[in-house]
């Protein structure tokens, strides 16, 4: 063996000259091979994990673009069914209801089944995890099967059902990080280990949402607005680095299949370039943006009161206990009944797929002009070049169409997220976005019929696909509370001129939503009772005067280095504690360090009395044994104020930290008083 | 006066009588009022300042326009001049230089004379303020002025000294910004008032970017990867609302001065839509972003060396330090001389300005194709429709231009640099790799003539503008370390169908620069011996082992209460220390508090021996007589190790933390052990 190493390594002696008698050009090999050898030590550095972040991004990339393949045929089929099923009503009626029931109620049980976290969308876990608290098993890899594939149904079961697919990507692509991280070389320590780990993870969430739209900028911003109150420019490149990697082998791949001739934008539009609209238009801007953060309230307020309705209704809290996918079930056939196209279904556009509702919204004629001059037939079949056609309705106009879609998917989408499957949330309400945005932009086409500056000859004609496009960034900002939706119905369309417009639609949306409700995700968070700490946001002035003992809690069990094993032993049955401060004495509290419960307990224990007077040993004695004190790397003192205490919780990501006064412990604070205070803060209790 | 109040307020009694025979509808009136106070009560609370940021942005922005108006009034005057002034040649050549010597003198001379720190940038000053720092003045407002002007006129000697406005506006908006700060009501204490105009600074930066581009995205995220480690969302949202005001009033002004029609992008491109680039040119594109990381690389350090030369050679140290106009007067008739256009000047486009650059090599024609079926004349004046005129030439062609632009430009910019007045480093940059860019992409054009995928018939013809604008993101972003030069890119030219291949050879760039080289603008901290903290990377795994009690100093000066006045003022006359701790007793060193040297001063100075016995008093009897102990809010352990100190260091902006152990002070730690801890990270000192 040590000759083999020797003959590889070829640095002297005889095998060496072995080996130059081998191979052509001893020389340059060698020299080859140490360059190869530098390169690679240059590359593979400990510490350096960018090829964890291609390798989470281009296989994100393929899980993304292979759901979307299968998915894609799958809803083919059905169609194909629904179509060639003849004129049966009945028989067309089962094929439309039958099976999106299937799939839902499928993804329910199949994903229940594995286990109840991969319900939902997994954003608000997500974020409850880069806050600092650990979720057990929620990224856990037997998580991943079980989301993949019920997502997959999710999707399959089409626009009647209404869901999206980036919250659960993002979760899906956090489980992979989490799972790569794990197979990585660990770090030292404990605590490096948790920094690389939320690295990771910040960069996992960027690359969710960039796989799902391939689109990077966005990617990263979204995942940091939603994700965290503070970010590291640092995570930031990495975020790109690794989101550009996911986005370029998702367009990639659309291109070798053939959908695509070269990687570009997935919702192409044609708006005008040169004055792509008319200075006053501003101001329908930011009234639309007023208008969707209004509606964006009210959708945040009726979710969260379904959501309570369903908590305590006896009859549907016994259903969701027990019969999750039967509740499913029934929610299914309800929307798909809605949905049916003979029905209520004409009048909604739902022959159309989620990415073709998008499509046809961001279309940059005038549907109400249009419509004016000819009223084409309802097509036996979804018409590619013609989308707006499903939108028409002889009678009921294409207002009329556009105001139901509205009115009914706004209950509907509310009651297809409290289904308990993987399911994105924030694509209906992008899309539900856009056709707020569309019916603003037709009123205005149908009043300013040649534009609204029109006294220098030129007209400018309305576009409502813009003021589509500015209503989805800004319902979907409002919801989600979040500017970077702008960006990303940019990066959507490949197209920059109404950047201003929409920002300030969004800003606006976002200034109504933020002031009048939590969002959507702090909603769910709430919801499910997750632990989470509120924001105090810069206008709360009085977070600076309220010091830390006003709020910590003063009632904290130490142990003190000459306290008898007696003493210890009952301190710590009768608390549960994770880890226990340690004093020089009884006497004095000055804090040492902590010592771990599980570190602690087979000491108290495995040594039962090898000598008598064990029992009145000290514990300073005990520990040397071997029992590890941890240094505590940060102390507050008391007069530290909530503000900073909150900051310190928010970027360290702690869950608990010691108040000391001279050195003495006196009182700790945990996410519990934290909440209280904060919660004071808005409501101060009355004074006694 | 009361009862003028009484009517005002009208809440009861004969006021209330008099006042409803007076007005109509009083009740209404009242309603209204209340109405309005509500409002007012709610948009205008304190720790609400959300009207400073729409001022700001709007200032700015007013700013910003009025000065681009004069400068381009000055520029036109002196091309007036230059072309009126006949065929001598002399007078030719001096009307060319004369006029940038004086205004490049002017502006030395006038912002040295009033303030020495209005020289430069700005932009690393405002780093190392946002970092924590407080440089004393340098955001003072009778800077503004100094800045202003001395900006106004390095702009108008034009594309001659090739010097851009990003750096001094984001000068300017801080500058701005901490004076509005002090003009609002100041918030409680000291701790938030600096949390307040650190949230204030950052916007401005942003807004400061925003303002000179019109591009709010851009520079939110530009001012975010330049300016700090570490980065609130809060704050984010803040930058964009500010940036957004500014942005918009900045393109308004455009529309009102009949520049544009509506509110578009600055710099408007034609590259296809469709197919906007062969899968293969992503390759092309992304060696482009190497090419550019490498020049760079090269930049930078030439840059550095010359600053190292300046200071060192006895001539230049001389002039700089006296006589600075002249200086630049030498610097600015050597780049004056150069550009003549009928001598030097002729082969580099020297007639374009700098705006006229980069919209010229953003041209989506092939001018390698264009010029082999034309060669056009050289115009007696440029010729807004065919820029591509300037850098034609008959013997030399398109190549040998752009090759002499780029020898030449790159020392002339570093020369530029160096002039001691007013002036932003990120144009000149911005357009060099616009022009690297144009070369790569004419030598594609030049070798694949008809597209590289020609195999189904259809012609994409390779479009060397998109190369341009990938350059010029990928070389700025090399130069600054940043990313969002790429979304910069597509803001101001309003297309993101690049959006992929620009961002990878940005990464590219970035990759190979952040390797090689500190920023360009670290590196004028360097040089300026400005305060930094160097940052540790992820990568740097060592840095978790490192712990406090390794690099932190250990000699620390503390007060003890139970010490007697003389000692304390022996201490205090012997030291220089803004800050003492106060420790509980000399034996004990138990941290208490900290004391200001301002405040204990006069407590020693003002009462000389009232009793004889004073000297022999301790100092905590001296204390209650008024002097405020500070409390301390946070303290290190001796084990907290050096990643995390550095974490806290920079997400807190503190300069200096004591280390306690077991409530005992050990030591403390400010930026220069920080900075040498993390020095012997990089470079271990061998062991003695």
């Amino acid at each position: 063996m040590e000759d083999l190493v020797g003959l590889r390594e070829g640095s002297s002696g005889s095998p060496v000259a072995l080996q130059e008698l081998w191979g052509p050009c001893p020389r340059a090999q060698r020299r080859i091979r140490d360059f190869l050898e530098r390169v690679k030590k240059q590359l593979f550095r400990v510490g350096e994990d960018w090829y964890f972040l291609v390798g989470l991004g281009v296989l994100m990339a393929i899980i993304s673009f292979a759901m979307n393949f299968v998915v894609s045929r799958v809803v083919h089929a059905h169609m194909w069914l629904y179509r060639e099923i003849g004129d049966n009503h009945l028989l067309r009626y089962l094929s439309w209801t039958v099976y999106p029931i299937a799939m839902v109620s499928f993804s329910t049980g199949f994903s229940q089944s594995i286990t109840p976290s991969s319900g939902g969308s997994g954003v608000p876990e997500m974020m409850v995890i880069l806050s600092g608290v650990i979720l057990e098993d929620y990224l856990d890899i037997k998580n991943f099967g079980a989301k993949l594939v019920g997502l997959s149904c999710t999707l399959a079961a089409g626009s009647t059902i209404f869901l999206g697919k980036v919250g659960p990507f993002i979760h899906l692509s956090c489980m992979l990080a989490a799972y790569l991280g794990r197979v990585r070389t660990s770090a030292v320590g404990e605590y490096e280990n948790k920094i690389k780990q939320n690295e990771l993870l910040v960069a996992a969430a960027a690359v969710g949402v960039a796989t799902v739209f391939g689109a990077p900028f966005s990617g990263v911003l979204f995942s940091i607005e939603v994700m965290s109150s503070h970010f590291a420019v640092w995570d930031y490149w990495r975020g790109f680095f690794s989101a550009i990697c996911g986005a370029f082998m998702f367009r990639l791949l659309a291109v070798f299949n053939s959908e695509q001739e070269t990687i570009a934008s997935l919702f192409k539009t044609r708006f005008r370039v040169d004055i792509p609209f008319d200075l006053p238009e501003i101001f329908f801007f930011v009234l639309l943006g007023f208008v969707c953060g209004i509606m964006s309230c009210a959708y945040i307020f009726c979710h969260r009161q379904y959501v309570l309705f369903l908590q305590r209704n006896w009859i549907t809290k016994k259903l969701l206990a027990t019969d999750k996918p039967l509740y499913s079930a029934l929610v299914a056939l309800v929307l798909a009944s809605i949905t049916y196209p003979h029905s209520l279904g004409r009048f909604m556009a739902s022959r159309l797929s989620m990415n073709l509702y998008f499509n046809s919204l961001l279309d940059n004629r005038s549907w109400a002009l249009l419509s004016r001059n000819s009223s084409p037939e309802w097509p036996q079949e979804v018409d590619p070049q013609n989308l707006w056609f499903e939108w028409y309705h002889p009678q009921f106009t294409i207002f009329g169409t556009l105001c139901f879609f509205l009115a009914m998917k706004f209950w509907m989408v509310i009651l297809a997220t409290t289904i308990p499957m993987p399911a994105g949330y924030f694509m209906p309400v992008f899309i539900y976005g856009a056709a707020i945005g569309r019916i603003f932009g037709e009123i205005l086409a149908t009043i300013f019929p040649e534009g609204i500056k029109t006294d220098d000859g030129v007209i400018n004609v309305i576009i409502p696909g813009a003021y589509a496009l500015a209503g989805a960034a800004a319902f979907s900002g409002g919801v989600t509370h979040t500017i970077s939706t702008a960006l990303l119905a940019f990066e959507l369309t490949g197209q920059f001129v109404h950047v201003l417009p929409v920002l300030m639609a969004v800003l606006m949306a976002n200034a109504v939503a933020q002031k009048c409700q939590p969002s959507f995700y702090e909603n769910i968070i709430i919801a499910k009772k997750l632990p989470y700490l509120p924001r105090v946001r810069g206008r709360k002035l009085n977070s600076y005067q309220v010091t830390a003992e006003l709020f910590m809690n003063p009632n904290i069990t130490t142990l003190a280095k000459d306290s008898t094993l007696d003493e210890v032993v009952k301190i710590v049955t009768s608390t549960e504690a994770v880890e226990y401060p340690l004093v020089e004495s009884e006497e004095s509290q000055l804090l040492v360090g902590m010592i771990h419960r599980a570190h602690l307990l087979p000491l108290l224990q495995t040594e039962p009395a090898t000598q008598g007077s064990k029992h009145q040993w000290r514990l300073h004695e005990v520990l040397t044994g071997g029992c590890p004190v941890e240094p505590l790397t940060l102390q507050l003192s008391p007069q530290t104020s909530l503000h900073q205490v909150h900051h310190l919780f928010e970027i360290l990501k702690m869950e608990r930290i010691l108040v000391t006064s001279m050195g003495r412990v006196v009182g700790f604070i945990s996410w519990v008083e934290l909440k209280k205070a904060i919660a004071e803060l808005a409501n101060p209790p009355a004074p006694k």
